[in-house]
């Protein structure tokens, strides 16, 4: 890779790999220099390219620290299948040069009894870390946190603050150190300052008086999108994680933020979709697994099909005296569908970054009610036309149409609306508000609204 | 806020305000050094909930660079609304104390002549910088890079630049520091180090011995979603943007990225539900031009369906001889609809992490088919059990339905996952394959299947 330049990797990885391989083949002590210029990232990808037999061949050929970078960044699903097969000893080599959130994160991927192999061959301090840290649930800080973080007393100098800095950089230590963190007597944590604030700091001062202690921090419990948020919002690097008496535990680094967001968002937009969210890439995920995330809903829909059905079967004496009006059907509903996806997306995006809130419920329907009044009325508007003059149908049918259109788009926006705030106030995700499920509940009023209209308004019995 | 606790903030702001406006008037200059250990977010919540009329006498009350920080902070519309109701010259004094980023970033969004009111009152070098800036596209690496950061010769010794660092650190700049770049005669990046890196080089050697000039950077003129994802691949804090010569032009960092991610994410999400991007959030966008960025999408599919009348009205002799087919129409092609929706979400967001591209398409292709016959079935099954004997129709009519919706589905499948390919290839969005776009074209492709089967199945004409 050029020096100033981000390059597509995937293409170029497998080009390297033939050199790879022979110099693995004659001279494997020297792949570890001539691959050192390499980010551990593009590494990872030119493994993902080799033959899967010659992985463990090739990590052997790094030093465990870097062999350690560059399965941290393989693909999660080649990595677990590495691991599986690697001897629990080598596995446990590279395992314990990782980061410990990172370490947690990988065991957690692999079968129990491959994990508790490996774990079992981690040196005693590494084993005991891994295992307070697999404690906590993936989706939390303090599942994703680090307990590799510097801090320092509150009474230490700025001079000594910064030789601790220094000394822990030099021991190899794979903390973070962008925010030096500082603790009092009990180990809680009373304040914080960048490396950069350190530097700054006036000698002769203590870092008491130079640290912010208007700190922000969560609890090991929270939620990881909570994490995200108030990461977001203070616009910060790291965040601090505290146990129950305020105590630093850990540090989210933001790398880990920006992953969980990724994650967090991918199941969101699956939900949207109706798919119950996948565990794995969309290849990577068995072919039964991903057909089991789709039938739930799929099933589900189609039963609750059944209430469409029997509002349909309800309106046959109607049907039976004016055919004209099962075109429409389609027409009608899926106009009160596509608005109530509208609606559903909005506020559920509205609620998930914050601009929404439950106590909102009220403006939410005023302003949905108002939508579904303007858009119901263009969309009545171009139906009349159409159906009257398009069709050739006369100005009756074409009235029932512009008014069910209205009342169906009006059902579309409240439904659409207020489905994802209910949701989410039963302690439900709003994002299961998927389009299908809205349309297929606008659905069965849709049908009910247009038949009722058109009894009354063509005088059918 | 308490030092050790993350606090839901907005009705805490609320608390505060009486209190801080009762000393605005009694006793201003006290302003400053009571608020001084709150954090700018938690401030900028207080503005929020400040009347509106108060807000310029509150800002004056703090230092301009306080000032400034509690503006970034402001939610998007109310920060507009406020400068745009200021003078020109204390908007210039705030706005000059921002980073040259945000600086860009809050200009855009004024209307044109405020925007250029306030230019011109900025000192000369913000201005200028402030200019450039504003030539980016704002949704490319240039428009989102800040132009403060710390650079270095990569003859420079670590002492010296350290004691750069420390100068400019101690200067009061807002320049991120998490990384120091390396820059050659010409100014051509070639190399970056750590903070961290830096205070641990050992004294006495040069920059360019502990640099990494294995570094990954991105043109000004990248995709600030390109940016999103070479920051979290690599797990960047910052990244350098260059220009067309490998100059270091400015440099993203990582709480840019994230609203990127957020602004992309909340783009995609409406772009799903049929939506048009808003600009602004939910309650901030105005009436009509929230129903303008609904009404497209409506029209457009509203039009569309009249494909779907016109299939029902060819298939109205088949109706007439058979009444019961139309109670089961919704059914169909709401099925076809929302196994499309879910190969659609699949497919798009798989594409936006990456873990698809267009030369999958073949493969993705052969697993939607499965899934479209797996998953057809299953619901084929339950059609069938249903129609035959739920509601008595007989083998026969329950026969039309089963084989339909595994046609059904199968279109379903396929549409909805060929469908967002094929928009990637042409250069769109491909999330513009909303839920309500994939059902409304399987619903004609469904409403054929279906009378097709029909009419050979049940031998009508």
């Amino acid at each position: 890779m050029s020096p100033a330049q981000h390059q597509p990797d995937r293409p170029i990885a497998a080009l390297l790999v033939p050199d790879i391989l022979a110099m693995l083949s004659e001279s494997p002590g020297d792949v570890a220099a001539e691959t050192e210029e390499m980010h551990a990232a593009d590494l990872a990808d030119v493994v993902e390219a080799m033959p899967a037999e010659r992985v463990s061949e090739f990590l052997r050929a790094l030093p465990a620290s870097r062999a350690a970078q560059v399965v941290e960044y393989l693909d999660e699903a080649i990595r677990t299948e590495l691991l599986e097969h690697m001897s629990s000893v080598q596995a446990a080599e590279i395992i314990s040069e990782m980061t410990p959130d990172d370490r947690a994160d990988v065991l957690d991927q692999l079968e129990a009894e491959t994990a508790d192999e490996i774990l079992s061959d981690l040196p005693d301090e590494a084993r005991q870390e891994t295992e307070r840290l697999l404690q906590y649930e993936p989706d939390t800080a303090g599942g994703i946190m680090t307990t590799q973080f510097v801090s320092v007393p509150e009474s230490t100098t700025i001079e000594a603050a910064l030789g601790l800095v220094r000394v822990a950089a030099r021991s190899g230590t794979r903390a973070s150190m962008h925010a030096i963190y500082v603790v009092d007597a009990d180990g809680r944590l009373v304040g914080v300052m960048s490396l950069r604030e350190l530097v700054a700091a006036p000698e002769g001062t203590q870092v008491a008086d130079t640290m912010v202690s208007e700190l922000v921090s969560v609890a090991a419990s929270a939620d990881r999108e909570e994490v995200a948020r108030v990461t977001s919002e203070y616009d910060l690097v790291a965040i601090p994680v505290v146990d129950g008496f305020g105590r630093l535990a850990g540090v989210v680094t933001v790398d880990d933020v920006i992953d969980a967001m990724v994650e967090e968002q991918t199941e969101d937009v699956q939900r949207l979709g109706a798919v119950q969210p996948l565990d794995d890439p969309y290849f990577v995920s068995g072919f039964w697994d991903l057909a089991r995330r789709r039938v739930g809903w799929l099933v589900l829909l189609f039963v609750g099909g059944i209430f469409t059905i029997t509002a349909m079967d309800a309106y046959m004496r109607i049907i039976g005296q004016s055919l004209v009006l099962a075109t429409f059907v389609p027409l009608i509903i899926s106009s009160g569908g596509n608005t109530g996806s509208q609606s559903a997306t909005l506020i559920i995006r509205a609620l998930a970054v914050g601009d929404v809130a439950i106590r909102d419920a009220l403006r939410v329907l005023r302003r949905e009610l108002g939508q579904g009044l303007a858009l119901g009325a263009c969309l009545g508007g171009i139906g009349f036309t159409l159906v009257t003059f398009g069709f050739g149908q006369g100005a009756r049918v074409g009235s029932v149409i512009a008014l069910s259109l209205v009342l169906v788009v009006l059902v579309g926006t409240v439904v659409g609306s207020m489905l994802p705030l209910l949701l989410h106030r039963l302690g439900f995700d709003p994002a299961v508000a998927s389009s299908p499920f809205v349309a297929s509940i606008v659905d069965v009023t849709g049908i009910v609204v247009y038949f009722t209209v058109a009894r009354y308004l063509l005088a059918l019995t």
